[in-house]
């Protein structure tokens, strides 16, 4: 892959493979290596690895992927079709249990089959097909709309801090916590971005960094231990962070480390933006507490990227995958609909209301 | 070497060989490899590396390290062997810019040689051993001391969270921040330690659970992100943590990360204890803003550990090797004198009047 990052989607139809396409993740940033993914196994393991990854991003590979399961469906019959489609549909739901857009994105494409009900099945797959375009073209544009109301909480010059990797290579294009600095450089604004690395997997020094300085903005890796110092020395004008999930009172569930920024912000007075779309808003879900939190497996910590095994033998480890930041705690949440200000169980209501009239 | 590693001084004095005996600290968890120093560029190079490190340990190391300089002067002449002293000494200072103890460990070598002005050098040469020899054995009363009063502070059962490695390994036995837990263990508590891998160096993963758990001890290593969602999860009834430099007013100078820690601890209600020897209290300095912090070689950031490098090219890095956590996030000073509570600028002071009484 030659040129900008910014210039490709980060997870694509090939129609006439059949095959769901990704830039495999765990791989950058030594290597871009596109995977071309025909078999739900392997769907089902690229959204585990996190070979594909990002709350967004997630979403549409699972739209695409279970387009993929019902294309692969020989039965002319509706009830064989949609049995066929639903255990297709479980299976990858199982992947990630945090990232509401999986659920989402799955549900959406199982309503289009139900809507569906007596046409004929090659006219469902079709509809399917369409249904996962449409979720992946309206990411691109809630990204877009996203990056354009965060430009407006920040100014030319200014530093941002960011953690994880909310940017493009999480979505299909812009990203949701990046699209702010994306937009604001194709408009000639110069920002200074700090990337918390994100242990365990590294998303921001690996992801984040490449897509920044592959897009010409100023990036700063640091270790993520480092976010107090940076702002004490008020190189932060405002902190973005994408999403997995938020609930209907605004407690925001993000990459682990998120709930951590935000106390740091909250002290040293920084403004901190959660940018979600509104697939990533679960108003079913009251509070951050109800919030299922996935527990990855300890060698993430104790000996991923590294050389050598860098814990002793005997020694408990504790990976949560994410946390919850308590809506006391954010300033804003960026959607593409507009900017939710607390109390957010009426600004977020608010919003929905709005889409649906 | 083997069994317990609490069986062994981190630093020690071979007079045979005329060398510096440490614990290789990069090599660990994976090897326990001894080095046997003798030349002053050695253990320069040792200073440097961190292969010795915590402020205690150094201050040990430094004294060791300028006693065998002198040692190896070759002169009857005392104002010959005094210039080649202070050379030595001013050579072994630049190793590390924060950590106190180096400089009050060889200025007090130095205040030996300078007393025994008119003494032969070869009786100047034995005080200089002695005096080195003294300072170690300070450091093992002194951590025993804050062990003692550390433990004062937390009950049999309690969730200790700590940051980096204020361990017997940082020091020559016990440790300070550690030394509660391995004082409470000989005593038959049962704590569950919380050790924090603190990158980049990742002391907290390979050092502190290293020691933790060779004592028995109930010990869990976390990212360092991790903190909020330990804590948030009621798992913390303390933080303890080391120093390397406090100001007369508090303000305490520890590994980067330190500062932000204190933040979530104060967050969350959790009392935030410092444990400083004496030795690191420098009254010379009045606030913590006034102490310089050494930034660290952007590898260490990138690549250390790493089987490739993790950040792409064109990506900045900002790598502090310590922060400062105000005075105010601290709930009280945990010395060999006494535990010093806020205002921190008397009770310091109390502290070091009734030291001189």
């Amino acid at each position: 892959m030659p040129g900008n990052i910014m210039d490709y989607d980060t997870v694509a139809l090939d129609d006439e493979r059949k095959a769901l396409v990704i830039i495999d993740q765990t791989k950058l940033p030594g290597r871009v290596e596109i995977l071309s993914l025909r078999r739900q196994e392997d769907i089902h393991r690229a959204i585990y690895l996190l070979q594909v990854r990002g709350a967004p991003a997630i979403g549409v590979a699972a739209a695409i992927g279970v387009y993929l399961a019902a294309l692969g469906i020989d039965s002319d019959d509706y009830s064989v079709f949609y049995s066929e489609f639903r255990k297709a549909k479980d299976y990858l739901a199982t992947a990630r249990p945090t990232a509401v857009n999986l659920f989402w994105a799955l549900d959406r494409m199982e309503k289009t089959v139900t809507d569906c009900k007596g046409m004929p099945v090659a006219e469902i797959k079709t509809r399917l097909r369409a249904r996962a375009i449409a979720i992946r073209d309206e990411d691109v544009r809630a990204c877009r709309a996203i990056g354009e109301y965060g430009l407006s909480l920040i100014k030319d010059g200014d530093g941002i801090l960011t953690h994880c990797n909310a940017g493009q290579l999480g979505t299909v294009k812009y990203g949701t916590a990046l699209a702010p600095m994306h937009l604001g450089r194709e408009k000639g604004y110069a920002f200074k971005v700090f990337a918390g690395e994100t242990r365990p997997l590294l998303q921001g020094a690996r992801l984040s960094s490449f897509e920044l300085v592959s897009d010409g903005i100023d990036t700063t890796v640091i270790c993520d231990n480092m976010a107090s110092q940076v702002m004490k020395n008020g190189w932060v004008q405002a902190v973005f962070v994408g999403c997995d999930r938020v609930a209907a009172n605004g407690d925001a569930c993000n990459k682990i480390g998120t709930s951590g920024v935000a106390i740091l912000a909250k002290y040293y007075g920084v403004p901190f933006y959660v940018c979600a779309p509104m697939s990533t808003i679960d108003m079913s879900i009251k509070r951050g507490e109800d919030i299922v939190i996935e527990e990855r497996p300890e060698n993430e910590v104790t000996e991923m990227w590294y050389r050598e095994r860098m814990v002793p033998p005997g020694v408990k480890i504790y990976n949560p995958a994410f946390d919850v930041t308590e809506n006391a705690l954010i300033s804003a949440i960026v959607t593409e609909y507009g900017i939710a200000r607390p109390p957010y169980s009426e600004s977020l209501r608010k919003i929905f209301m709005a889409i649906e009239l």
